[in-house]
């Protein structure tokens, strides 16, 4: 168990440190032409993410999400505790991987973002963006336990470009997001809203996924991946 | 059978949805370089046809396209009733799915594209794709059924790129597409000659792809997907 | 063994169509920046391979190239007989590849290349791009024989930055492009001396591959791709 | 022995002159924008990772990189005369690849960088780049050893931009690279304090491995590369 709770730690780290790292990197070299920022932005997280759950997926399910960990736990393979600590996890880890990020680029530690990201399209996004993420999930777990790394990092990319929003898809890394006044970063009074149309997707996407792959598919998901 | 059918429009949703929402994304923050616009656009397509293929393939055989039901069809893998159901889903489903990228950029939801694309070498280019595609499905069925998804995306993100049409390749995208006055749109008037070329594609790939990887490859199509 | 000459032809016809097709369009969109239309070049190059290899590897081999036909002829996996039709197979269909992309783009059917390229510089990186091809076609065959498709892909993309040539690594390419005065031609003056480079890198990586992959690797080569 | 040290040599070598020449490529080509140029610098060197390991890791374990080869050692999975012998190999190799660059970009072969790196944010961004890259190695060989190869290519594409440094991330290529005054190059002034700071990154990397995936998943390092 603390090992599992270590690799959401871990993994959150370095997702939410590539996200964010990336992001500077991108916007700093990309002379304001934001396609290519963006672009460099969504490689680096999707392959990032390849990495974290092919080495972390076996220890712990590679959440770094709470979305994705209430998930496990509708479907009761993670106990509530569990889920609490997963969670506290992704959040410490996720900070702390956001702070490197910004002691990496000679940046100020601490900061909070000014860049506004709301409205109702943004939202739709957000709902679209994470409701596919569970469903690919439960899905992939289901059928093809063994391309879970690779299905979910080329979700991602594809979800960066296909929402208005950039499909953060996560509630941890939007609080994280929140503390870097930089091109991945989101202003604070914008983070509700974003985190319960993330979480509303979830829902939406765990309720046909049990339809449409089986109830027991879910039900599976920790087990499948730990099964890899 | 209600599953695979809803698997054809839940993928077409995801599929379309990400065709026209990242071709609105690309040209928004490409600055007018196109090239840069069409790399995040093939990019993002080929990603979420890895994803889809991988995850819904097993349930419906992931069609997605009325070109590639109608090979199925062709060789009895498919019955015609079922086929037409698939054909309706894939419409539905995709609509559905251009419809919510609209909203998710907060633009006008009905549109009419006023793309026009028209001429000999472009419909060259649609029967050139089609016939690939179709050549790709079946022969990596027949010799390597758990790499379908993996082949299709790159297939898809390389045609985007070696036809003078980007590649439409599907007559339920086609149609689709119409209605976005986008970056991924085709004008009505232009989309029966464009689901003309894809059609006499399809039949020239099924008919060289028999030859080229055994009657009995084709016939399994179907089987093959689900097998995976 | 029609089969196989067959699937030589259609695999370069859409391998060169890619190399060439992808090269207009690249050129076209990326408003003169050379180093966005070479990406779009080698993306594309590299997913059309991996798709080629994956389908009809199984068939022929998948050399679409001959100083690959002429290594597995030093191994007698293929005979001198089936050698000179697969390379006749390659230029027939590897031409048609080219004439297609003309088509498709609305340009001349017939062209003839007027860009130059030469120099020792670009002599020794199609010495070094043939020589690290064939490196690791037969170290991959050896050890991971599932991997060839994947391994020749990414390669191919690496090789297209690597060297001052763009990695042409292949003669039938080499004329077949000597007939496109488009961004991937090659002036035909220019071609016996690229032909040459690659012929002796392929023997070196030959000689090299043998001593250090074993030689039953290089015997194997057509038997192990016939056999995924 | 011979052949594993060869093999250290051989991909060294094309792994150095990938990163050198595609960086002289990018730069040459990208016209200034320098996100374009790490962009595809980025995608070379994870491409041609993933072909080196996956062809040489059966022969050597693919370390390419004096930090992999000492965490192997420390696992006792290497002997000290070996770990000697490669790190040589990984040092001529290299040095040779970034010559072969230079070469086939017609530069002078000898050339010392005046590129500075330097200062707290870059050295905190090699030790996270070096302690991700084993703890990816550790993590991938215990759980996935088949996945290596797009591990770490996939890890190194995904540090190019979460790091300010760039992620060297090996002090042999650090070497290699301070004898290119180009693109990839640093000053040799500034190669003991990244040196330094890889070296603990791989020792933190190593000691956190051996706890999270347990003590056996690292001993087994050099074996479970074998096996492929």
């Amino acid at each position: 168990m603390r090992r599992a709770v270590a690799a959401e730690a871990v993994g959150s780290f370095f997702l939410f440190a590539t996200v964010v790292g990336s992001g500077i990197m991108a916007e700093t070299l990309s002379g304001g032409n934001v396609a290519l920022a963006l672009l460099a932005n969504a490689l680096a997280t999707g392959a990032i993410l390849f990495v974290l759950i092919a080495m972390l997926g076996p220890v712990s399910g590679a959440h770094f999400n709470p979305a994705v960990t209430l998930v496990t736990m509708l479907d009761r393979a993670t106990a509530p505790r569990t889920a609490m600590l997963f969670v506290g996890a992704q959040l410490v880890g996720g900070i702390a991987g956001v702070w490197a990020a910004h002691l990496m680029f000679d940046l100020p530690i601490m900061q909070i973002s000014q860049h506004g990201r709301t409205g109702a399209g943004q939202w739709a996004g957000e709902f679209v963006a994470t409701f596919g993420l569970i469903l690919t999930i439960i899905g992939t777990v289901r059928h093809r336990p063994g391309w879970i790394a690779p299905a979910v990092a080329l979700y991602i990319t594809a979800a960066y470009w296909f929402t208005s929003s950039t499909s953060f898809a996560n509630p941890a890394i939007t609080v994280a997001r929140s503390l870097s006044d930089s091109f991945a970063g989101i202003a604070p009074v914008d983070v509700p809203a974003f985190v319960a149309a993330q979480l509303a997707g979830a829902l939406a996407g765990w309720l046909l996924g049990r339809w449409l792959f089986g109830a027991d598919a879910a039900v599976g998901l920790d087990d499948a991946m730990t099964e890899r």
